[in-house]
């Protein structure tokens, strides 16, 4: 398929949902229209494709979108999708219609079917970055991220009313499995004096000393962010062996889950969003086909998509030092 | 002591804290001050005044603080002051002063405190409602319950957005060990399935009835709204039945926890607190004591501190059929 | 048309909109559904119905729109409604899809226009308070009152950021042309030095006074909140004065606006909505028909149509005395 | 002053307040204490450097000040700083306490006056920029910058709220008298269909032609953001004009003002205030003086004093043709 011919884009959203991927649908649509162009709507991910959920998008369907969480097109994981025979009825879904592109908003789970789907059926393909983790190589930003972060900092704030009210010391667990973005950024951002994140190793000696450091000097807040993934455990993990090490804490646990994954997306996502979205269609019309679209160095930045893995980025030694000495 | 001679207040926040604590504090140094008294402030409820923690406040310490979450004056559960020895330090400590007069902003056991501690010392003692949980006999609302049910709705909402784009089923806990008002009424809002709460005899039968039914229905977003407090267990409890009871469907699990205690109070409950400071010297000066200041049907109500319990209401069954009207 | 035989009942949103209309919508069209009657949608309030833009609608058609501001059915003010010839138009509209009752969402004009259609035509009609001022006869909430004032407290809590980190004196105008009770509420809940409202006269020596004094005594911000209808003039007009009055002071002004009408309403404003929606079609159910449904002393209450005029309530003096003496 | 011999830094805040500030005066404050320096802090920025009004910092000052508004070192903008004999004022007051240089957080203006001391006094002095405004050459972020331009997307999206109920045409002006950023983020953001800048001539016939078409269209929302720097004039002008050409409409004006400059920071804000803090005593320390501390391309950046001017930069063509396309 001859990128310069593309008529019909389809475009979907996959895997775990992010603020912002309604504002990266809405500019695939609006774009692709401006264009001459049919785009057509995949209900939840590949899933939507095998079952031929599809629906032809006009200006309307993407009409007050921009602000909202969620994604319209909904979004799920296919373990159907990565079966040759998945992909093979997903591609006579698009075929019939003669859909002849592709446009994936999700992670890197989403981006390889992609890659391969693409390999054989020579359907172009282009991934947007929509994952909260923020973990993706080839972007210094994903859709999502800046919301979940000011959801966890807007949720650790009121944790610390609350914390500082009855001095205690809370232990915050904030999304992440595999990336501490979330973590140390809300953790810098609310004062936090510990940030347990995947990507460094976790002393919990050098943790138990500091918090009996501040305890000792009736530091007023204690706070420790931990990420979900941190290899010593979550909030639950962490607070059993400060019990058991620091007993005459009054350590309180809270997992902020779910909601960090909702809510009206920040002025930074819809902007990222649509920009990205954008761009996936002067891909498409420009023939720079199965890559990744991301944004390095607030320039448009294109990765193929076999390379836009999810990436155990370094943290700058900076950020430690930062926290270590801010949270005195 | 006569209360026409009241010349020194101490005011002082006891037991869980709750958002719009402030306001009332600020309320009551003000009045008092305006009043010609001297206002001081008790630490860490009980505890501070055992501890002889007590400072004298001016207009100023409280300029600012009417819009925060959290209390300036710090909040514990005191133990001693159960005890007739700790009594009579905390007195001990008033007395020096010349403290005449003492304004406790906390929940029903709070209020016993108060009321032992009048009795044996003739200090005269004016309660406020402060609890998140809405669940003190005497008042219609209580300082800080329009703030948590708020942050729960918004929570819940960030859920929904989620559980929408995935078509999951969560389970949802709030605050509410006696009493499910925040489930209620934050699940109302949020359009929730099914609300189990501690007033009620939750049917898991019926529940799981309901949940099979709306998945059979392919009802889009399923959202259950558990108080902590429900005598069939919180939401882990809850979830693991629905798990092996409907396995087919995606079920989570959202504790909110503790955010429900912070935050910047909403313009009810500062306006409460306002009001309920104000009227708490009002009381002293016009010999109304050993009262908790409440508002019934939007007028000032005083119930005797004895009376000021923690009261399991009878919820109003239209609430119910609305429930199940609604969310269908 | 006798109310126990309602088969078919129009709602409409009419005159300003307010936050918390859209649950008031789904609330009328789940009932009604329930209770197996068709449930229609009128688009641009009275205007639609002279128009003809009228749909059947669903329990989908107000899945999630519970927590959305504005209103999904539109509103408008009609001029032709109120002329015996754009009645007749609507009246037809209405017949010839058999619709026999009438749910009208808005404020005092929108339920006199009902009166009047109701006796012309023997159509039931229930009228819903929706307006963010609360000045209506027979109810102590309005739907949107609660989020209006909300949205106005979370704008004066910036801008006294803002008033604080300069020393400034801000006039600040709230929306309300004849009801003070969003400039009297948030203006309480701020803490502001003076609250204008029409309900009183303003004593323009009394407040240049008053902030002479303050910025004699140097108190640190100074808020005025004006409501639209003061007599004395909006904002612009105070400020005016002011300047001229109290040069020495960097006054300035700000007008909230349109903010105040949108966003997603609260708990509060969802859970009376949802209320009054409900009891909406009890009401035509049971043949209590031609009224307002309201809610006092927290018990419905039902106002006959042509009573529910807008009401200059008195304010209580109570909160004079506590916007003096809080403010201090 | 050798750079290497820093003993004791003051720190102030300058010209328009942003929020972010207080982050960074935490960082700056703990950062110092950290290396074993004294921290002092001015009030009121150059004016309680002449007036004296400085104190010195500990640990405890800056506690819980990271997540909110306004600056607790307060700001203004004093006019004889930049007389010789104001200067002298200043330094003396410094001198007196052996403080040996200074931070400045500001705007462009503020550097300036930072420069000129400098250069008399041999005090070497950091800039931190803080502005909402995002004007300053030689940082990508302004610390306030976010937190603006996100307060300027949620007012705004409350306005589409009440705009889409009525089908009201909202001119919407929001901050930057020199800058369109806030203008063009929070306009792209939020779907505005017109977005009028500095930057940028304003065809004003290409405005009422654009918005002719889409009344023509029936497009529901229509919304058009100016900065209030715009060349044409501010959104009552450009009313003014709209419906003088464009009558049918139903036009109206909001002004976000000074909403704009409090709130609690985004986590953006916090993190850059809290990065640049920390390198404001790094470059002190390592002799790197007289520099205004940015970030360009995520990587700190050090631009001279005098060369941190109010720079209208040059947009991007992409985002004209994205805001084009995407508000169709």
């Amino acid at each position: 398929m001859s990128a310069s011919k593309i008529k019909k884009i389809a475009v979907l959203t996959s895997g775990g949902d992010s603020p912002g991927m309604n504002a990266a649908i809405r500019a695939v649509a609006r774009t692709g229209i401006y264009h001459g162009m049919e785009v057509w709507g995949v209900m939840r991910g590949y899933s939507g494709m095998i079952d031929d959920d599809i629906f032809k998008m006009d200006s309307r369907t993407v009409a007050n979108i921009i602000q909202r969480g969620g994604t319209i097109l909904k979004t799920a994981r296919s373990k159907e999708f990565f079966e040759p025979e998945g992909r093979k009825k997903a591609y006579a879904n698009l075929k019939k219609r003669g859909i002849d592109s592709l446009v994936i908003i999700g992670g890197d789970g989403s981006f390889k079917g992609a890659q391969k789907f693409s390999n054989e059926f020579d359907i172009p393909c282009i991934g947007l970055p929509g994952t909260i983790d923020k973990d993706i190589a080839g972007s210094d930003f994903t859709i999502g991220f800046d919301t979940a972060v000011n959801t966890a900092v807007e949720a650790i704030d009121k944790i610390r009313d609350t914390a500082d009210a009855h001095d205690r010391l809370f232990i915050v667990e904030v999304m992440g499995r595999d990336a501490g973005y979330i973590a140390l950024h809300s953790g810098i951002a609310t004062g936090a004096e510990n940030i347990l994140i995947p990507e460094t190793k976790t002393d919990i000696e050098e943790l138990v000393a500091n918090l009996t450091e501040k305890e000792r000097r009736k530091k007023l807040v204690n706070l420790v962010v931990v990420a979900e993934g941190d290899e010593f455990g979550g909030a639950n993990e962490i607070a059993r062996i400060i019990k058991e090490r620091l007993p005459q804490a009054d350590t309180r646990v809270c997992i902020l889950g779910h909601i960090q994954r909702g809510g009206s997306p920040t002025c930074l996502d819809r902007l990222i969003a649509s920009r990205m979205g954008y761009h996936a269609v002067e891909c498409l019309m420009t023939g720079k086909t199965n890559v990744m679209v991301g944004v390095v160095n607030n320039k448009m930045h294109y990765t193929p998509l076999d390379k836009a893995v999810k990436a155990k980025q370094k943290i700058s030694e900076d950020w430690f030092k930062i926290v270590k000495i801010l949270a005195s």
